[in-house]
Protein backbone atom coordinates (compact mmCIF):
# COMPACT_ATOMS: atom_id res chain seq x y z
CA UNK A 1 0.00 0.00 0.00
CA UNK A 2 1.05 3.39 -0.33
CA UNK A 3 1.48 5.52 2.41
CA UNK A 4 1.99 9.04 3.03
CA UNK A 5 3.17 11.10 6.42
CA UNK A 6 1.95 14.18 7.01
CA UNK A 7 4.47 15.81 10.11
CA UNK A 8 2.51 18.59 10.60
CA UNK A 9 -1.32 19.75 8.64
CA UNK A 10 1.22 22.65 7.57
CA UNK A 11 4.41 20.77 6.70
CA UNK A 12 3.17 19.72 3.52
CA UNK A 13 3.02 20.84 -0.16
CA UNK A 14 0.05 20.74 -2.87
CA UNK A 15 1.18 17.33 -4.04
CA UNK A 16 0.32 15.89 -0.35
CA UNK A 17 -3.30 16.96 -0.38
CA UNK A 18 -4.57 14.26 -2.93
CA UNK A 19 -7.41 12.44 -1.82
CA UNK A 20 -6.42 9.71 0.80
CA UNK A 21 -8.53 5.90 0.92
CA UNK A 22 -7.48 6.30 4.52
CA UNK A 23 -6.37 8.82 7.09
CA UNK A 24 -5.23 8.48 10.28
CA UNK A 25 -5.36 11.41 12.83
CA UNK A 26 -2.97 11.14 15.41
CA UNK A 27 -2.56 13.52 18.53
CA UNK A 28 -0.94 11.83 21.24
CA UNK A 29 -0.79 14.46 23.75
CA UNK A 30 -3.67 14.30 24.43
CA UNK A 31 -6.59 14.56 22.07
CA UNK A 32 -6.63 11.29 20.04
CA UNK A 33 -5.88 9.48 23.24
CA UNK A 34 -8.51 10.60 24.90
CA UNK A 35 -11.17 9.86 22.08
CA UNK A 36 -9.49 6.30 22.17
CA UNK A 37 -10.06 6.05 25.71
CA UNK A 38 -13.60 7.69 26.10
CA UNK A 39 -14.88 5.09 23.63
CA UNK A 40 -13.34 2.06 24.87
CA UNK A 41 -15.34 3.27 28.36
CA UNK A 42 -18.71 3.13 26.74
CA UNK A 43 -19.51 6.16 25.47
CA UNK A 44 -21.48 6.02 22.08
CA UNK A 45 -20.03 8.33 20.32
CA UNK A 46 -17.60 11.89 20.07
CA UNK A 47 -18.21 15.05 17.58
CA UNK A 48 -15.37 16.72 16.74
CA UNK A 49 -15.59 20.58 16.00
CA UNK A 50 -12.97 23.71 15.78
CA UNK A 51 -14.72 25.91 18.29
CA UNK A 52 -15.82 26.61 21.81
CA UNK A 53 -19.18 28.30 20.72
CA UNK A 54 -19.83 25.24 17.73
CA UNK A 55 -19.30 22.99 20.94
CA UNK A 56 -21.75 24.89 22.68
CA UNK A 57 -24.38 25.72 19.70
CA UNK A 58 -24.17 21.54 19.52
CA UNK A 59 -25.07 20.88 23.08
CA UNK A 60 -28.21 22.95 22.77
CA UNK A 61 -29.09 21.59 19.32
CA UNK A 62 -29.39 18.37 20.87
CA UNK A 63 -33.08 16.63 21.34
CA UNK A 64 -32.74 14.41 24.06
CA UNK A 65 -30.48 13.73 26.79
CA UNK A 66 -27.47 16.58 25.84
CA UNK A 67 -24.09 15.39 24.82
CA UNK A 68 -21.23 16.01 27.52
CA UNK A 69 -18.70 18.53 26.51
CA UNK A 70 -14.67 17.92 26.70
CA UNK A 71 -11.61 19.41 25.35
CA UNK A 72 -8.75 21.95 26.40
CA UNK A 73 -6.89 25.45 25.45
CA UNK A 74 -3.78 25.72 26.52
CA UNK A 75 -4.05 22.53 28.25
CA UNK A 76 -6.45 23.68 30.34
CA UNK A 77 -10.50 22.40 30.93
CA UNK A 78 -12.71 24.86 29.12
CA UNK A 79 -15.30 26.58 31.52
CA UNK A 80 -18.76 25.23 31.37
CA UNK A 81 -17.27 22.07 30.04
CA UNK A 82 -17.98 18.53 31.50
CA UNK A 83 -14.37 17.42 30.99
CA UNK A 84 -11.08 18.22 30.59
CA UNK A 85 -8.13 16.45 28.10
CA UNK A 86 -7.10 13.85 30.39
CA UNK A 87 -7.29 10.65 29.61
CA UNK A 88 -7.98 9.54 33.56
CA UNK A 89 -11.23 11.66 33.49
CA UNK A 90 -12.90 9.08 30.82
CA UNK A 91 -14.60 6.37 33.15
CA UNK A 92 -17.38 4.35 32.23
CA UNK A 93 -19.21 5.90 35.12
CA UNK A 94 -19.21 9.51 33.50
CA UNK A 95 -18.89 8.75 29.87
CA UNK A 96 -20.82 5.23 29.37
CA UNK A 97 -23.62 5.77 26.84
CA UNK A 98 -23.33 9.46 26.23
CA UNK A 99 -22.22 11.39 23.39
CA UNK A 100 -19.83 13.78 23.67
CA UNK A 101 -18.80 17.03 21.73
CA UNK A 102 -15.00 17.59 21.71
CA UNK A 103 -12.74 21.10 20.86
CA UNK A 104 -9.41 20.76 20.96
CA UNK A 105 -6.46 23.40 20.02
CA UNK A 106 -4.55 20.75 17.20
CA UNK A 107 -6.15 17.21 17.62
CA UNK A 108 -9.74 18.80 15.96
CA UNK A 109 -7.93 21.13 13.95
CA UNK A 110 -5.83 18.48 12.12
CA UNK A 111 -9.04 16.56 11.58
CA UNK A 112 -10.85 19.31 9.55
CA UNK A 113 -7.25 19.71 7.31
CA UNK A 114 -7.37 16.35 6.57
CA UNK A 115 -10.74 15.38 5.85
CA UNK A 116 -10.37 14.55 2.65
CA UNK A 117 -10.22 10.53 2.52
CA UNK A 118 -13.15 7.71 2.59
CA UNK A 119 -12.30 6.55 5.83
CA UNK A 120 -10.87 8.43 8.62
CA UNK A 121 -9.26 6.65 12.02
CA UNK A 122 -7.95 8.46 15.31
CA UNK A 123 -4.83 6.53 16.74
CA UNK A 124 -2.36 7.15 19.29
CA UNK A 125 -0.24 4.60 21.24
CA UNK A 126 -2.98 2.91 23.31
CA UNK A 127 -4.54 1.93 20.35
CA UNK A 128 -1.62 1.45 17.48
CA UNK A 129 -2.14 -2.23 16.81
CA UNK A 130 -5.83 -2.09 16.85
CA UNK A 131 -5.25 0.81 14.22
CA UNK A 132 -2.84 -1.25 11.77
CA UNK A 133 -4.74 -4.35 11.90
CA UNK A 134 -8.19 -1.99 10.83
CA UNK A 135 -5.82 -0.17 8.23
CA UNK A 136 -5.21 -3.45 6.95
CA UNK A 137 -8.33 -4.40 6.53
CA UNK A 138 -9.99 -1.75 4.93
CA UNK A 139 -7.31 -0.81 3.07
CA UNK A 140 -7.24 -1.77 -0.88
CA UNK A 141 -3.91 -2.86 -2.58
CA UNK A 142 -3.45 0.56 -4.46
CA UNK A 143 -4.88 2.71 -2.19
CA UNK A 144 -3.46 5.86 -0.28
CA UNK A 145 -3.01 5.65 3.63
CA UNK A 146 -2.25 9.43 5.20
CA UNK A 147 -0.58 9.84 8.40
CA UNK A 148 -1.59 12.92 9.69
CA UNK A 149 0.56 14.40 12.97
CA UNK A 150 -1.40 16.98 14.64
CA UNK A 151 1.67 18.80 15.95
CA UNK A 152 1.43 22.17 18.20
CA UNK A 153 -0.32 25.23 16.81
CA UNK A 154 1.83 24.83 13.83
CA UNK A 155 4.94 23.17 14.94
CA UNK A 156 5.95 19.66 14.63
CA UNK A 157 6.08 17.90 17.81
CA UNK A 158 8.40 14.78 18.54
CA UNK A 159 5.32 12.74 20.36
CA UNK A 160 2.63 12.62 17.21
CA UNK A 161 5.92 11.85 14.82
CA UNK A 162 6.88 9.06 17.10
CA UNK A 163 3.68 7.46 16.99
CA UNK A 164 3.38 7.22 12.88
CA UNK A 165 6.57 6.04 12.66
CA UNK A 166 5.86 3.72 15.62
CA UNK A 167 2.49 2.58 13.52
CA UNK A 168 4.38 2.24 10.27
CA UNK A 169 6.37 -0.18 12.00
CA UNK A 170 3.46 -2.03 13.20
CA UNK A 171 2.06 -2.59 9.94
CA UNK A 172 5.09 -3.58 8.40
CA UNK A 173 5.63 -6.28 11.08
CA UNK A 174 1.71 -7.09 10.48
CA UNK A 175 2.45 -7.25 6.60
CA UNK A 176 6.03 -8.98 6.49
CA UNK A 177 8.83 -11.08 7.79
CA UNK A 178 11.31 -9.00 7.28
CA UNK A 179 13.01 -6.40 9.20
CA UNK A 180 14.14 -4.52 5.80
CA UNK A 181 11.65 -2.05 4.95
CA UNK A 182 12.66 0.04 1.79
CA UNK A 183 11.69 -3.33 -0.34
CA UNK A 184 8.48 -4.03 2.03
CA UNK A 185 4.64 -3.97 1.88
CA UNK A 186 4.40 -0.03 2.20
CA UNK A 187 5.53 2.20 0.24
CA UNK A 188 6.19 5.59 1.37
CA UNK A 189 5.72 7.83 -1.18
CA UNK A 190 6.79 10.87 0.22
CA UNK A 191 10.09 12.06 2.84
CA UNK A 192 7.91 12.40 6.02
CA UNK A 193 7.36 8.51 6.16
CA UNK A 194 11.24 7.73 6.39
CA UNK A 195 11.53 10.63 8.87
CA UNK A 196 8.85 9.34 11.25
CA UNK A 197 10.11 5.91 11.05
CA UNK A 198 13.58 6.83 11.53
CA UNK A 199 12.71 9.03 14.74
CA UNK A 200 10.95 5.56 15.88
CA UNK A 201 13.54 3.75 15.22
CA UNK A 202 16.45 5.84 17.09
CA UNK A 203 13.68 6.36 19.72
CA UNK A 204 13.75 2.53 20.50
CA UNK A 205 17.20 2.27 20.01
CA UNK A 206 18.93 5.41 21.47
CA UNK A 207 16.27 5.88 24.14
CA UNK A 208 16.10 2.83 24.95
CA UNK A 209 11.94 3.18 24.47
CA UNK A 210 10.07 -0.81 25.40
CA UNK A 211 7.13 -0.08 27.40
CA UNK A 212 4.80 2.62 28.89
CA UNK A 213 7.13 4.18 31.65
CA UNK A 214 9.78 4.53 28.86
CA UNK A 215 7.56 5.86 26.70
CA UNK A 216 6.39 8.38 29.62
CA UNK A 217 10.03 9.72 29.96
CA UNK A 218 10.46 10.08 26.13
CA UNK A 219 7.29 12.11 25.49
CA UNK A 220 8.35 14.30 28.60
CA UNK A 221 11.45 15.29 26.43
CA UNK A 222 8.95 16.51 23.47
CA UNK A 223 7.52 19.67 23.09
CA UNK A 224 4.01 18.45 23.72
CA UNK A 225 5.41 16.82 26.80
CA UNK A 226 6.95 19.93 28.09
CA UNK A 227 3.84 22.08 27.76
CA UNK A 228 2.02 19.05 29.49
CA UNK A 229 4.47 19.17 32.51
CA UNK A 230 4.61 23.19 32.52
CA UNK A 231 0.88 23.04 32.70
CA UNK A 232 0.91 20.83 35.81
CA UNK A 233 -0.65 17.24 33.51
CA UNK A 234 2.46 15.33 34.31
CA UNK A 235 0.60 12.46 34.86
CA UNK A 236 -1.17 12.33 32.00
CA UNK A 237 2.01 11.03 30.18
CA UNK A 238 1.68 7.68 31.64
CA UNK A 239 -1.65 7.04 30.34
CA UNK A 240 -0.71 8.88 26.94
CA UNK A 241 2.61 6.53 26.69
CA UNK A 242 0.58 3.01 27.57
CA UNK A 243 1.11 0.74 24.36
CA UNK A 244 -1.84 -1.04 22.86
CA UNK A 245 -4.19 -1.12 26.02
CA UNK A 246 -7.55 -0.49 24.08
CA UNK A 247 -8.54 -2.21 20.91
CA UNK A 248 -11.23 0.41 19.84
CA UNK A 249 -10.63 2.25 16.87
CA UNK A 250 -12.11 6.17 16.95
CA UNK A 251 -13.69 6.02 12.99
CA UNK A 252 -15.90 8.64 11.60
CA UNK A 253 -19.11 8.67 10.84
CA UNK A 254 -21.40 11.26 9.78
CA UNK A 255 -19.73 14.80 9.41
CA UNK A 256 -17.14 14.39 12.21
CA UNK A 257 -18.53 11.98 14.71
CA UNK A 258 -16.78 9.28 15.72
CA UNK A 259 -17.94 5.81 17.02
CA UNK A 260 -15.74 2.91 18.21
CA UNK A 261 -14.83 0.94 15.44
CA UNK B 1 23.66 27.41 21.77
CA UNK B 2 19.79 27.05 21.74
CA UNK B 3 19.04 25.91 18.11
CA UNK B 4 16.05 25.94 16.25
CA UNK B 5 15.14 23.67 13.23
CA UNK B 6 12.42 24.03 10.30
CA UNK B 7 11.93 20.85 8.47
CA UNK B 8 10.86 23.09 5.60
CA UNK B 9 9.89 27.20 5.66
CA UNK B 10 6.24 25.49 5.57
CA UNK B 11 6.70 23.41 8.68
CA UNK B 12 7.00 25.77 11.34
CA UNK B 13 4.95 27.78 13.50
CA UNK B 14 4.45 31.32 14.57
CA UNK B 15 6.20 30.87 17.72
CA UNK B 16 9.50 28.96 15.39
CA UNK B 17 10.09 32.60 13.73
CA UNK B 18 11.82 34.99 15.97
CA UNK B 19 14.85 36.89 15.15
CA UNK B 20 18.00 34.28 14.85
CA UNK B 21 21.27 35.38 15.09
CA UNK B 22 22.49 32.91 12.65
CA UNK B 23 20.46 31.14 10.24
CA UNK B 24 21.81 28.20 8.25
CA UNK B 25 19.79 27.74 4.90
CA UNK B 26 20.14 23.93 3.34
CA UNK B 27 19.50 23.14 0.15
CA UNK B 28 21.58 19.84 -0.96
CA UNK B 29 20.33 19.14 -3.94
CA UNK B 30 21.81 21.42 -5.60
CA UNK B 31 21.35 25.02 -4.80
CA UNK B 32 23.94 25.89 -1.59
CA UNK B 33 25.75 22.96 -3.02
CA UNK B 34 26.28 24.99 -5.90
CA UNK B 35 26.56 28.05 -4.16
CA UNK B 36 29.90 25.96 -2.13
CA UNK B 37 31.21 25.07 -5.30
CA UNK B 38 31.33 28.14 -7.16
CA UNK B 39 32.83 30.22 -4.26
CA UNK B 40 35.20 27.53 -4.07
CA UNK B 41 35.79 27.99 -7.50
CA UNK B 42 36.87 31.43 -7.10
CA UNK B 43 33.31 33.39 -7.40
CA UNK B 44 33.62 36.83 -6.37
CA UNK B 45 29.91 36.72 -5.06
CA UNK B 46 26.62 34.92 -5.75
CA UNK B 47 23.55 36.73 -5.49
CA UNK B 48 20.61 35.29 -5.19
CA UNK B 49 16.99 36.25 -6.49
CA UNK B 50 12.65 34.54 -6.36
CA UNK B 51 12.44 35.03 -10.41
CA UNK B 52 13.84 34.31 -14.01
CA UNK B 53 12.80 38.41 -14.69
CA UNK B 54 14.78 39.60 -11.68
CA UNK B 55 18.16 38.19 -12.76
CA UNK B 56 17.47 39.04 -16.02
CA UNK B 57 17.67 42.75 -14.64
CA UNK B 58 20.48 42.26 -12.47
CA UNK B 59 21.90 41.57 -15.18
CA UNK B 60 20.76 44.61 -17.50
CA UNK B 61 21.56 46.87 -14.77
CA UNK B 62 25.01 45.49 -13.74
CA UNK B 63 27.95 48.06 -14.31
CA UNK B 64 31.42 46.85 -15.58
CA UNK B 65 31.42 42.86 -16.96
CA UNK B 66 27.92 41.64 -16.33
CA UNK B 67 27.60 38.63 -14.03
CA UNK B 68 26.57 35.20 -15.29
CA UNK B 69 23.27 33.56 -14.53
CA UNK B 70 22.89 30.38 -13.36
CA UNK B 71 20.09 28.20 -11.48
CA UNK B 72 16.98 26.00 -12.99
CA UNK B 73 13.47 25.43 -13.09
CA UNK B 74 12.14 21.60 -12.76
CA UNK B 75 15.94 20.91 -12.33
CA UNK B 76 16.50 21.64 -15.76
CA UNK B 77 18.45 25.02 -17.37
CA UNK B 78 17.01 28.00 -17.80
CA UNK B 79 17.10 29.24 -21.54
CA UNK B 80 19.82 31.81 -22.00
CA UNK B 81 21.17 31.67 -18.41
CA UNK B 82 24.94 30.47 -18.45
CA UNK B 83 25.03 27.92 -15.94
CA UNK B 84 22.89 24.92 -14.68
CA UNK B 85 22.25 23.76 -11.31
CA UNK B 86 24.97 21.09 -11.48
CA UNK B 87 27.86 21.34 -8.99
CA UNK B 88 30.20 19.99 -11.64
CA UNK B 89 29.51 22.69 -14.18
CA UNK B 90 31.50 25.27 -11.89
CA UNK B 91 34.88 25.24 -12.43
CA UNK B 92 37.89 28.19 -11.80
CA UNK B 93 37.59 28.96 -15.51
CA UNK B 94 34.33 29.01 -15.86
CA UNK B 95 33.44 31.23 -13.11
CA UNK B 96 36.45 32.50 -11.34
CA UNK B 97 36.33 35.92 -10.15
CA UNK B 98 32.80 36.52 -11.37
CA UNK B 99 30.12 37.77 -9.66
CA UNK B 100 26.86 35.52 -10.09
CA UNK B 101 23.16 35.70 -10.45
CA UNK B 102 21.80 32.84 -9.45
CA UNK B 103 17.86 31.18 -9.15
CA UNK B 104 16.17 28.03 -8.30
CA UNK B 105 12.85 26.34 -7.21
CA UNK B 106 13.53 26.07 -3.50
CA UNK B 107 16.98 27.06 -2.29
CA UNK B 108 16.66 30.70 -2.88
CA UNK B 109 12.95 30.98 -1.66
CA UNK B 110 14.33 29.36 1.58
CA UNK B 111 16.81 32.22 1.62
CA UNK B 112 13.87 34.77 1.96
CA UNK B 113 12.19 33.19 4.23
CA UNK B 114 14.81 33.01 6.34
CA UNK B 115 15.99 36.21 5.96
CA UNK B 116 15.16 37.86 9.52
CA UNK B 117 18.87 37.14 11.36
CA UNK B 118 22.00 38.67 11.30
CA UNK B 119 24.02 36.43 10.00
CA UNK B 120 22.78 34.43 7.16
CA UNK B 121 25.36 30.77 5.45
CA UNK B 122 24.76 28.19 3.40
CA UNK B 123 25.34 24.51 4.31
CA UNK B 124 25.74 21.49 2.44
CA UNK B 125 27.73 18.44 2.92
CA UNK B 126 30.61 19.13 1.19
CA UNK B 127 31.16 22.33 3.82
CA UNK B 128 29.38 20.86 6.73
CA UNK B 129 32.74 21.08 8.92
CA UNK B 130 33.50 24.16 7.82
CA UNK B 131 30.00 26.05 8.88
CA UNK B 132 30.12 24.09 11.78
CA UNK B 133 33.35 26.04 12.88
CA UNK B 134 31.76 29.29 11.40
CA UNK B 135 28.81 28.89 13.94
CA UNK B 136 30.56 27.85 16.88
CA UNK B 137 33.27 31.02 16.06
CA UNK B 138 30.43 33.55 15.28
CA UNK B 139 27.19 32.51 18.13
CA UNK B 140 27.53 33.95 21.51
CA UNK B 141 26.43 31.97 24.30
CA UNK B 142 22.62 32.68 24.26
CA UNK B 143 22.19 33.43 20.49
CA UNK B 144 19.62 31.39 18.45
CA UNK B 145 20.74 29.05 15.49
CA UNK B 146 18.49 28.11 12.99
CA UNK B 147 18.27 25.43 10.56
CA UNK B 148 16.42 25.92 7.59
CA UNK B 149 15.66 23.13 5.56
CA UNK B 150 14.85 24.05 1.95
CA UNK B 151 12.45 20.89 0.77
CA UNK B 152 11.01 20.82 -2.04
CA UNK B 153 7.88 23.11 -3.49
CA UNK B 154 6.69 22.67 0.14
CA UNK B 155 7.41 19.39 0.61
CA UNK B 156 10.07 18.20 3.42
CA UNK B 157 12.02 16.32 1.93
CA UNK B 158 14.96 13.83 3.52
CA UNK B 159 18.35 15.18 2.34
CA UNK B 160 18.23 18.38 3.29
CA UNK B 161 17.18 17.25 6.75
CA UNK B 162 20.02 14.91 6.90
CA UNK B 163 21.77 17.83 6.18
CA UNK B 164 20.80 19.79 9.13
CA UNK B 165 21.17 16.25 11.77
CA UNK B 166 24.81 16.06 10.20
CA UNK B 167 25.31 19.51 11.35
CA UNK B 168 24.17 19.20 14.66
CA UNK B 169 26.03 16.38 15.18
CA UNK B 170 29.29 18.00 13.79
CA UNK B 171 28.81 21.11 16.09
CA UNK B 172 27.77 18.76 19.08
CA UNK B 173 31.05 16.83 18.65
CA UNK B 174 33.27 19.93 18.06
CA UNK B 175 31.94 21.13 21.48
CA UNK B 176 31.50 18.08 23.66
CA UNK B 177 33.49 15.41 24.72
CA UNK B 178 30.39 13.35 25.38
CA UNK B 179 28.59 10.93 22.93
CA UNK B 180 25.17 12.54 25.03
CA UNK B 181 23.58 14.76 23.10
CA UNK B 182 20.20 16.04 25.02
CA UNK B 183 22.45 17.29 27.88
CA UNK B 184 25.17 18.54 25.41
CA UNK B 185 26.15 22.00 24.87
CA UNK B 186 23.56 22.52 22.10
CA UNK B 187 20.11 23.21 23.32
CA UNK B 188 17.55 21.82 20.55
CA UNK B 189 14.53 24.53 21.65
CA UNK B 190 11.88 22.82 19.12
CA UNK B 191 11.04 19.53 18.34
CA UNK B 192 12.39 19.68 14.64
CA UNK B 193 16.13 19.41 16.00
CA UNK B 194 15.79 16.23 18.13
CA UNK B 195 13.98 14.53 14.45
CA UNK B 196 16.38 15.82 12.26
CA UNK B 197 18.97 14.26 14.77
CA UNK B 198 17.34 11.01 14.74
CA UNK B 199 17.43 11.15 11.00
CA UNK B 200 20.84 11.64 10.35
CA UNK B 201 22.17 9.11 13.35
CA UNK B 202 19.62 6.15 11.80
CA UNK B 203 21.22 7.54 8.14
CA UNK B 204 24.61 6.45 9.60
CA UNK B 205 23.76 3.49 11.65
CA UNK B 206 20.88 1.30 9.76
CA UNK B 207 21.77 2.65 6.43
CA UNK B 208 25.28 2.39 6.74
CA UNK B 209 26.69 6.12 5.35
CA UNK B 210 29.93 6.62 5.74
CA UNK B 211 31.50 8.06 3.27
CA UNK B 212 30.52 10.49 -0.01
CA UNK B 213 29.42 6.79 -2.23
CA UNK B 214 27.11 5.32 0.53
CA UNK B 215 25.86 9.05 1.14
CA UNK B 216 24.76 9.43 -2.89
CA UNK B 217 23.03 6.50 -2.68
CA UNK B 218 20.88 7.59 0.16
CA UNK B 219 20.64 10.11 -1.61
CA UNK B 220 19.10 8.58 -4.27
CA UNK B 221 16.16 7.78 -2.06
CA UNK B 222 14.73 11.17 -0.95
CA UNK B 223 12.38 13.23 -2.94
CA UNK B 224 15.06 15.38 -4.61
CA UNK B 225 17.17 12.02 -5.24
CA UNK B 226 13.97 10.71 -7.15
CA UNK B 227 13.24 14.32 -8.86
CA UNK B 228 16.94 14.37 -9.94
CA UNK B 229 17.50 11.11 -11.08
CA UNK B 230 14.15 11.49 -13.12
CA UNK B 231 15.65 14.44 -15.01
CA UNK B 232 18.29 12.38 -15.99
CA UNK B 233 21.10 14.20 -13.11
CA UNK B 234 21.79 11.19 -11.38
CA UNK B 235 25.65 12.09 -11.62
CA UNK B 236 25.07 15.22 -9.32
CA UNK B 237 24.00 13.13 -6.42
CA UNK B 238 27.76 12.29 -5.55
CA UNK B 239 28.86 15.66 -6.14
CA UNK B 240 26.03 16.92 -3.61
CA UNK B 241 26.96 13.37 -1.35
CA UNK B 242 30.50 14.61 -0.80
CA UNK B 243 31.89 15.93 2.56
CA UNK B 244 33.83 18.17 3.60
CA UNK B 245 35.62 18.89 0.42
CA UNK B 246 35.84 22.90 0.81
CA UNK B 247 36.60 25.32 3.73
CA UNK B 248 33.83 27.64 1.96
CA UNK B 249 31.11 29.17 3.76
CA UNK B 250 28.82 30.74 1.83
CA UNK B 251 28.10 34.05 4.02
CA UNK B 252 25.47 37.00 2.89
CA UNK B 253 26.53 40.52 2.94
CA UNK B 254 24.46 43.12 1.26
CA UNK B 255 20.83 41.96 0.11
CA UNK B 256 20.78 38.29 -0.73
CA UNK B 257 24.87 38.94 -2.63
CA UNK B 258 26.99 35.51 -0.98
CA UNK B 259 30.47 35.52 -0.40
CA UNK B 260 32.66 33.22 0.80
CA UNK B 261 33.67 33.22 4.40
Amino acid sequence: MNVEVWLSPAAVSPAERDHAHVAVVIDVLRATTVATTALSAGAKSIQTCRTVEEALQIKQAAQGQPPLLCGERECRPIDGFDFGNSPSEYSPAGVGDRDLVMTTTNGTRAIDEASDCDVMMLACFANVSAVAQRIIADMPDDGLLRLVCAGTNGAVTAEDVLMAGALLAVCHKKLSDTTRFYDGPLNLINDSGGIALAAWQHCISHDKVVDAESLAVRLSLTQGGKNLIAAGYEGDLVDCGSIDVFDTVPTRRDGNRFVAG
